[in-house]
This record gives C-alpha cells, sequence and structure tokens, in this order.
C-alpha cells in the first residue's frame, strides 16, 4: 500500500442552504480529503495548520479514521481558517460571506519526515506556492501527484499556479475553472490545452453533471448519480479528490484503466458527502453503504451492446 | 422486425450559429427522427404534411433511406413548415427568429393503412391533438409508443399535452421541460411526477450532459460524447429519438436493459447529427462509423471494477 500525503486547510465552515444554516462546523479541504481517502485504510498524512481554537475533537476523529496528524500545525493563540458561505436556490452556485485567513495566512507547510517519501501527493486547494513548497520537501519523486485548484488562484495568483502546474501528474478543476484558466468553452479543447501545461491527466469536475478524465486522445465519463435531493455541496470536490487519491494508493496502479476506477470511487464518496451537512456522512460512512452506491453506479452506467 | 410510425415536421430551416448561416434546407422532426431510424434498416413510415414547395429531392432522399412516404400529405399550392433560429455562443440556448406554420395549420394526420398495425409509434414534437389522433388511428395497441414534446405546448396547451402523455410508454423531454412540467428541480423528483402522469419510462435529455432513464426506481446515465466542437445542434434531440425507437423497433425487445441500449444509440446518433449544419451529417452516415462511435462509447463510460 502507498503512502498518501495530503496538504490543504482545516477550518471552521458555516453554511447555509435552502435546508437550513450551521454554526461553525468542521471543513477544510484537507479534513474531506482525508476522510474520503481514509474508506481505503491507506497509510494518509495531513499537512495543515490550525489555531488552537481548533477543538480537540476534530483532531481526534482525524486520527480515529487512521490520518497521521503530525503535520498539522498548531499555532498557540492562533485563530484556525474560517469561511462562511450561502448556496443559492440552484445548489450549484454560492456566495461567499466570510473568509477569514487567520493562520492559514503564515502557512508554511512541513511534510513529516516518514511522508516525504510517499508514493502519491495529494495538493488540495491552496495558494500555488504553498503546494510546490510540499513537493519541494519530497525526498523521493512521488509516483503521482495530483492537483486540485480554483478559479480564485487563476485570479490573482496565475504564474504561481502555472509553475505548480507544470510539476503535476494529475489535476482536478471544476468545468468554469477549465473555460478560465484556457479562454476556450469546448471541455475536449481545455483539457488538451491544460494537458499542454503539464499534467498528464485531466479530471473536470462537472458538479451534478459528473466528471471527466482526460489522458492524450482517451476520455473517461463518470456520471454524478441522480439525487433526489443536494443537501450542503460543501466538500464535494474535495471528497472526490480523497476517493481519487486514495483509491490509487490503495491500489497502487496508475494506469489509465484504474484511473476510470478512481473517478468512480471519487464520485461515489462525493454522492454521500452532499447528503449531510459538512463532513457529517463521511464521518460516518460504512464500506457497506459505498459498495451498496458501487452497485447503483455500476447499475446506472453499464450497457451490454455487444460490438464485434 | 417491428414496424415504425414517425409522426412529426418535415419543414425548411435557416439556421444561424458562431461558425456560419444557412438558407433554408432541409428540416423538421421527423425528418431527423427517420434519417436517424433507418440506420437500422426498420420498415418505416413517416406521417407529415408539407407544401407543394417541399423539393422533390428530399421527398427522394428520405424514400433512398428505405422510410415509405406515403403518409407525407402534399399541399396543392402549399406552403412548407418553416423556422429559422440563431444559435448563441454557448450553442446551448438559441433564439427562434421565424415560425411559420404554414400547411402544418391544418394537419390532419393520416397513418397509412398498412402502419396501423405498427408496433412502435414514435410521436415527434407537434400539437398533442395531432400526436393523439395519430394513436387513435392504430387498429392494434402499438406494444410501445414514445412521444417527444416541448415547452411550447406546456405554455399554450397543457390539457391536451396531459391527455396524449396519459397513453404513451415513453416520453422524451429536456431537463428545463422537465423542471417546467412538473414544478420539481431535482430530476428525479421530475421524472417520477412524470411517471405518474402515464409514461413509464421517462427519459431525459441533457444536452452536451447527456440523457437520464428513469423507470420505477432504476436510472440510467448515458453521458454525450464530449465533442471538440458542436457545428449546430439542431435536430439533435429528434435524432436521439430516431435512433432510440429505431433500435427498439430493429431489436423488438423493450426491456428495461434493452432500453438502455437504446439510449446509447440515440446518444450515439446525435453526437453525430451536431457536427454539420441540419441532415448533412445523417444522410451520409455509414453503419461502420456507427460502430466505430459505439466503441468509443463503450470506452467513455464502461470500467472494471469487480464488485461480489
Amino acid at each position: 500500500m502507498s503512502k498518501l500525503v495530503i496538504v490543504g486547510t482545516v477550518a471552521f465552515d458555516a453554511i447555509e442552504t435552502p435546508f437550513g444554516k450551521t454554526d461553525k462546523i468542521l471543513g477544510g479541504a484537507a479534513t474531506y480529503i482525508g476522510l474520503s481517502a481514509s474508506q481505503f485504510d491507506v497509510n494518509s498524512a495531513i499537512v495543515s495548520i490550525a489555531g488552537d481554537d481548533f477543538p480537540q475533537e476534530y483532531l481526534d476523529l482525524l486520527s480515529s479514521k487512521n490520518i497521521d496528524i503530525s503535520g498539522i500545525e498548531i499555532v498557540k493563540e492562533g485563530k484556525t481558517f474560517f469561511w462562511s458561505g450561502r448556496y443559492h436556490n440552484d445548489m450549484n452556485s454560492r456566495d461567499t460571506l466570510v473568509t477569514e485567513l487567520n493562520t492559514l495566512a503564515d502557512f508554511n507547510p512541513v511534510v513529516p519526515e516518514n511522508y516525504r517519501d510517499a508514493e502519491i501527493v495529494m495538493l488540495g486547494n491552496l495558494h500555488p506556492i504553498v503546494q510546490q513548497s510540499v513537493l519541494d520537501q519530497m525526498t523521493t519523486k512521488p509516483k503521482l501527484v495530483v492537483l486540485d485548484t480554483m478559479n480564485f488562484w487563476m485570479d490573482c495568483a496565475l504564474d504561481d499556479l502555472l509553475s505548480v502546474i507544470k510539476n503535476v501528474d494529475v489535476i482536478t478543476i471544476n468545468d468554469e475553472e477549465a473555460r478560465q484558466l484556457t479562454g476556450e468553452y469546448s471541455l475536449v479543447v481545455a483539457a488538451r490545452k491544460i494537458h499542454d501545461m503539464g499534467p498528464k491527466y485531466v479530471v473536470i469536475k462537472k458538479g451534478e453533471h459528473g466528471a471527466l478524465l482526460f489522458h492524450n486522445d482517451s476520455v473517461f465519463y463518470a456520471p454524478a448519480l441522480p439525487l433526489e435531493e443536494v443537501f450542503d455541496p460543501t466538500g464535494a470536490g474535495d471528497t472526490f479528490a480523497g476517493g481519487f487519491s486514495g483509491y490509487l494508493a490503495k491500489t497502487e496502479d496508475i494506469s489509465f484503466e484504474n484511473m476510470k476506477n478512481a473517478v468512480i470511487y471519487g464520485s461515489t464518496l462525493a454522492s454521500f458527502c452532499v447528503e449531510k451537512f459538512g463532513t457529517e456522512r463521511m464521518e460516518n460512512l460504512s464500506s457497506k453503504e459505498v459498495h451498496q452506491r458501487l452497485v447503483q453506479f455500476k447499475q446506472l452506467t453499464q450497457f451490454e451492446i455487444e460490438l464485434a
């Protein structure tokens, strides 16, 4: 089994959806990625930063999922990154109400010694300079580096983003961001341009419309499971990334064919994430439930046309 | 092999897209459905109406595809239905520039005698009273009735639409129309409500995001093939319906499992339709090309996760 390094935020989130609102609850990209990857019993470590207002029970939760938290720096008298957002009725768009960087503003990630030879590195959404700094600490070249990012960094740190993108194998990005990054409307053309920027594999996330995996001239399309209702989309993309990278860490097979399976696992886990507020659903997700939903995914997508 | 009755418009279309514009060219729902279904060498007949300005070469084209055109009424000194539209840059939305009903305003469909026992009836987008009138002419109950419709009839003939919907087995409808018809945002909930209106099978078309097939608690999701560029979306939905109904007519198997295949064939054929203006691509489509694209569809969607 491969080791998996996860870098990203741990955070407080306050979320409003048409279904209700929360006080400050556990959030952050690394949190969702870690919880999702933990479905695969991999050896994983989170590299992150928080203030000492970050509850011990949140750290204990991560530890209980067999995640190494020695790379989470706790800043004395510091405050944890806080994000608050409100989803529109369509649940696809949202307004950010509050962003307090707090300790995240001075985040210098330190990868634990025993994870500097990790085979898989999952760079969650963060400033691209922070993402690069994690790569620079790896003592052996990882088998696979996966990067997630967002439009914010395209707006305010594009050169840094392009620099780190050169050094990754897989990028996960949503459809509008792929269009913004390349200036191309067609996702096929956008994926090719991103491929030319460095990543051999390009995953374009389309929310309720699923996800596309591009590699050279090949493409794979994993639909999202049609859901009766999406309760809270927060963390769905990170959960996808956690399932994707966790599955690859477990199977140690980074072929395109196996990456298709990783996309299916990512989509499957994300379909759970949105069923409840925040991390609630992912905290109590059994392998049996995951298995049952994979069966649904097969029924959803597999067909029996015989071709000579 | 089953007989297939197709009712719908034959028309002149004038189309503007970001790639160019056409003069009056061959169009109409029944035209696209018929050309698409002809890929399956089925016995099909089009029931429609046109003026005597409708060129003989268009009729000859349909005949050359083995489509019975005896049910196309040609009105002396009448003018053929004309539609003109302009697509926006995203190719998903369009403005109607001109709609001239002409002979279509007085269309009383007459199903040819030898097709009144057809096993499959494909009701293309038309006034729901016209659609019902075709059903009323069938001397034996069809094995399968498929209905396509659009928001226009929900706005101006909802009661008639709900009446005919009661009598069909499959409805094909796009996502926004499904939401309008039911007042539900979730397509899962919308499909269930449409199911309660009559159709045992509900196909929701999502354009570049593919198509969903609902039946009781089962759902199947056929993605659209990601295309480098969509040249002209006109007729894609009708081409889907033609592939869907044509495949079912050929295979004579209306099980849910085989309907999945029909959705894949419909999506495959629609992916050709949009590559050129109007019917051009469908007029010259070889079975070898269709076969190759089905192979692509398999690669696009099939994965190999073994589940106990």
